[in-house]
């Protein structure tokens, strides 16, 4: 019989998630029945949207239950198969979360091909990551030659990605990211056209600066004080992308006023804007076989470039996840578990 | 020579407007020149958008300086021309402004037809208020059999539009208006499904009660208390076009916090929320026509009904405009100058 280590939601945070909101379990596994398969965890994805499962508040999907193991995209190997679909050895993308072993029905996982791209790339720029900003700036954004597009979190997965399609697209690229050594990745290994540092006191003043145009598309993915700076520099027409507001997901409460809400609708009045959130799924019908075949091909001609930050161990997962929250992290964020 | 009487800005209002604001003035007119046309108002439309003009806030149109004449849209008489496309008795759809004459450009204004509808439908149902209506809610509101549309000022003309074009798509209509003469007009008269008062002590309990499966589209053109009531109601994938914010028009700052604003953008990606600024102007190309031919033929097969508010004398223009921005008018405000 197999055992799993796994990571459950041990209480739900009050402000930013800590070491005591999660608890280390090992169980063992229920039999490999018909049809399913058993995996052994190989690289698990940290994300920020599961800040929002470990709340309890309305959202677009439903929270973990505390003492349930933490939700999350998982590349795994088949050490045990009771299907025809799915051969043992065969490396997957599922669903499976923080844990070292699951055993789950095969139609949940999708069999990748390691001669194509390294694994855990499922799990970034040709996963979830890579999609939200392929479909978001496919869907809504819609940059055009000569537009420009600001994205913050920069370096981060999706931002990269962003930033590189604008690119393609044939529009300028401003990444914003924390720190010097982010910027200079976003022009030297990225392409973008000008990072700016939203940890610099001058902030703002660099941000007109690089945008001297105004801003056409602004990807948000962070809300906080990069949005406040971004908002009045839109111009007619221009749209904005909401993915994720990672700065404001600690909050516990409304922040004190003025309240901008009525300014902000008269803005969205005069400049004719739109905003539109999404969550990557509403559009996978529609463009996942697109973004599949697009990205490849931009990864394989040297468009499209991607950095992972690889933590060791399961047991790293928790503090890796706070750094996330903070911004620590440099590239997407993935846990080597076994 | 042809003398016009008109009404200027004397001043930028702080706030709301008042009288002080205004002046009157009697001039005489230029020659009427090669291709040009001379021209007695016969309707002045009053609408919230000039509260913006008095303004030299950025916004999305230049604003009237102050010793300008007010500008609006105009219904006049052809008195005098010298253009082949226009005769002399002809009634034409102009921007002529607040005054009782004006000498203009055969190419600026638009032959009406007097036996297809009342002149004045032109600056009403058939103009400007109802296309701002019909374009909102065909690319942006898009409301689908079954849906729940919400509009305020519902009784006024763009509002009365907005519902009767839902029902006519098979959504259900909940209007918002200010009292019961005019929420009851909007059930007997324009056939809504429900009318809620927001002047009631009790109207987010009653907005509640008439919007049982939430809100699908939310045609914006209030803010203030309104939006306030409405925005938490807002279904998964519901759509906002923003065309009016007349509730906001004379705040002269930021109300006091909390900041609703992050809180909102929350909302707009938990709810994947699209939320749309327009000027019709931008759908004027594309939807004008089939505008025109929909809604005459709405009009005739008794579909689509509007009410307008008359006012005799230009003189009294100022203090209907008053009137408007605190929702006194019931249906589309003209003035009779002629």
């Amino acid at each position: 019989m197999t055992s799993s280590t796994r990571i459950v939601l041990a209480s739900r945070p009050t402000g930013a998630p800590t070491a005591e909101n999660f608890r280390t379990e090992t169980v063992d596994l229920p039999e490999v029945g018909d049809g399913q398969v058993s995996l052994k965890t190989l690289y698990l994805s940290l994300d920020p949207y599961m800040r929002g499962r470990m709340s309890d508040a309305e959202s677009y999907a439903e929270p973990v239950e505390v003492g349930e193991t933490m939700v999350g995209a998982t590349v795994s190997e088949v050490i045990e198969s009771r299907s025809d679909a799915v051969s043992v050895g065969a490396v997957v993308l599922g669903y499976t979360g923080w844990q070292s072993h699951a055993v789950v029905d095969a139609s949940s996982v999708r069999v990748l091909d390691p001669e194509k791209a390294p694994v855990s790339t499922a799990l970034g720029v040709l996963g979830m990551p890579g999609f939200t900003a392929y479909s978001g700036m496919t869907k809504i954004g819609q940059p055009k030659a000569g537009e420009t597009v600001v994205v913050a979190a920069a370096s981060g997965p999706v931002g990269s990605a962003v930033g590189q399609f604008a690119k393609i697209k044939g529009a300028r690229a401003v990444g914003i990211a924390g720190g010097p050594e982010k910027c200079a990745y976003l022009i030297d290994e990225l392409g973008f056209d000008a990072a700016v540092d939203h940890r610099a006191p001058d902030f703002k003043d660099q941000l007109k600066a690089a945008t001297p145009d105004g801003i056409d598309v602004y990807f948000e993915n962070v809300g906080g004080a990069v949005a406040k700076a971004v908002l009045p520099r839109l111009n007619l027409y221009a749209r904005v992308p909401v993915c994720g507001l990672i700065a404001q997901y600690n909050d516990t409460q409304a922040p004190e006023g003025p309240d901008r809400l009525p300014g902000f609708f008269t803005r969205v009045l005069t400049k004719s804007l739109t905003i539109r959130g999404f969550i990557q799924s509403e559009f996978v019908p529609e463009l996942y076989k697109d973004f599949l075949r697009d990205v490849a091909e931009w990864i394989e001609d040297g468009s499209f470039r991607y950095r992972e930050d690889v933590v060791e161990g399961l047991e790293h997962a928790p503090e890796a996840f706070f750094g996330l929250l903070e911004g620590k992290n440099f590239g997407k964020l993935v846990v080597k578990v076994a």
